[in-house]
């Protein structure tokens, strides 16, 4: 099986230290693994070979998808595009073409203009990461996470199934989902929170008292301002390709502000000017409610997050039957798979 | 030397435990230090005992500071106050009397108006913590941690000084500062963090499709909810005693998000409808350089608390010589201390 990784940063480092691990094991020791990367920086393909991320490097992405079953387009956003056009024309019938951004809608809109018909192409986003370069990437980065599949509507069975068992192997729960869907909900629990962190950031950091603030800030300090931290780069795709999402989010995020806003007041022993208000003239009962909703609705989640995996949403695709899947793994982890797997199959 | 501990929690039981292994050190093992502690809570008692954080504990915070030399009160900012007023008449005279409370403008107050003059109050607020309970303390809790001080103005030059050294002491780094200042800082630093957690959880786990959201919650999410899930007690007794200073900062933080939302909405490639626009419409520079400038100040701030130590502020304090203080320490840390250290020392 021939993968071909293009962007060697964090997700796409991982991806091919995964597989690399996944290829020594028993169930993947026949799969004849061959990795392809290719990165726009020179120092990137270097250290991604040096790291056995991949096998070679290409100089272009062109020369990179020749002959792949798989291709992981793992760009920044705004990079996929251009990625798309450049490597359409190359890419082997019966391909399975999938990328890791962390916006859907547009990149399925541009797989489905630029990538030809002969190809699956599988949108994908783990929901995984902590710094944002290829220093970071370890083979169990996905462990456990949950990794979202977008398949566009031509996609064929048996390449989705093919995924699946994919980021099963590198440790992820496949998790089906509409790419609307997708935009909306990672906009609440990803891009908002990046927002909120560059924004505390800045606001604190530009403020007039920082030299004496920073050398208070601490743990909590540290850890809501982390995602500012991240690559620029990736986090302004994001915003853009995102940003009728975001914006829905974020004003959403500022009612619940300014809900909040009235709650404290009503409850603090000062006033605006810093006059101390009698204790009878508060009432603390609605910030309490306030505090302990969220209190109670962080210990469940972090319940949940504990529990057992499972694969979810594969019930909305057409599948394959499991015997039939049998028979198309065992073709494609022992390099018969891509022969087969061609749409016109049996007609040449 | 006689600590006394009222409220056996995170950061009382830090103290204890600190203490304790500075007692089995050489500079400390002659300091017959003996450690009392007060919860009003049986079950916190006896696990602190069990812990090693204190050698007894009473049945009332009154019997725990008879005879202390040192009184650490380490309850929710709001139990402070009749803390305060139960003691006010058991404390020796001489002694030091400090908090470790969010928000130091109240305490303050409340110091000055129910202690006797007889005693040194120096309030104080070591930036650490992570998780509220005693469970989570140890010795190494305020180990190289920013350890703010603030000594109402007739505390004894040797009462500051034994405490910016007994802060050392437990690892802590001794930090003076102005009472408005530090509930304005903090509030920047840790209180408004607290808000915008606690407003993101309850946004996003009382949203319509949090079922499916939940899923695809991560480490990003994972972050910027955990301050959530903190002490509901402790962090309502922090908005309501820094009320002024917090509702500013809440103020300032959802003027910056109304700017970024401006950038983003300039950026952004669909409106708010979710129509795709032109690219050359849009304009993503205002974006990207806000984004930039939070990543290099995060930079900056990682940078800056790599820094060696230093104990910052004394300037402002009137002390006595370094050698008057040898000799403070010596009597202190060796029993002799208190019975020297009482204000009208020498008249009787």
């Amino acid at each position: 099986m021939r993968v071909a990784i293009i962007g060697l940063g964090l997700i796409g480092g991982s991806w091919g230290l995964a597989l690399r691990e996944w290829s020594r094991s028993e169930e993947g020791k026949n799969s004849k693994l061959e990795i392809v990367g290719f990165d726009a920086k020179a120092t990137q393909r270097n250290e991604a070979q040096k790291q056995g991320v991949c096998d070679r490097t290409t100089l272009t992405p062109m020369e990179a998808v020749v002959g792949a079953e798989v291709v992981i387009v793992a760009t920044p956003p705004l990079v996929m595009r251009e990625t798309f056009e450049d490597i359409a024309a190359h890419l082997s019938r019966g391909a399975i073409v999938t990328d890791t951004a962390s916006t859907k809608r547009e990149v399925l809109r541009w797989a489905k203009e630029l990538l030809p018909d002969t190809i699956s192409f599988i949108g994908g986003h783990p929901m995984a990461g902590k710094t944002a370069s290829l220093e970071g990437a370890t083979a169990t980065l996905f462990n456990k996470c949950t990794y979202c599949l977008i398949p566009l509507p031509n996609a064929q069975a048996g390449a989705i199934e093919a995924l699946t068992r994919l980021v099963e192997i590198v440790g992820g729960r496949p998790h089906f989902i509409d790419p609307a869907e997708h935009d909306s909900y990672v906009a609440a629990i990803s891009h908002l929170p990046f927002l909120m962190s560059v924004a505390l950031t800045n606001l604190t950091s530009e403020s007039e008292g920082w030299r004496e603030i920073s050398k208070l800030a601490a743990g909590g300090y540290q850890d809501m301002t982390r995602l500012s931290g991240g690559s620029v780069t990736m986090h302004l795709d994001i915003c853009r390709t995102n940003s009728d999402a975001i914006l829905d989010w974020l004003d959403r995020y500022q009612q619940t502000l300014t809900d909040l806003r009235a709650v404290i007041e009503k409850a603090g022993l000062y006033d605006e000017e810093g006059r101390p208000r009698p204790s009878a003239e508060t009432d603390p009962v609605l910030l309490q409610d306030y505090i302990e909703r969220a209190h109670k609705a962080r210990e469940r989640w972090e319940e949940e997050r504990a529990r057992p995996p499972q694969i979810e949403g594969l019930e909305q695709i057409n599948l394959p039957t499991k015997k039939e899947l049998q028979a198309e793994y065992t073709r494609m982890f022992t390099g018969s798979w891509l022969k087969r797997r061609t749409p016109d199959n049996g007609k040449k």
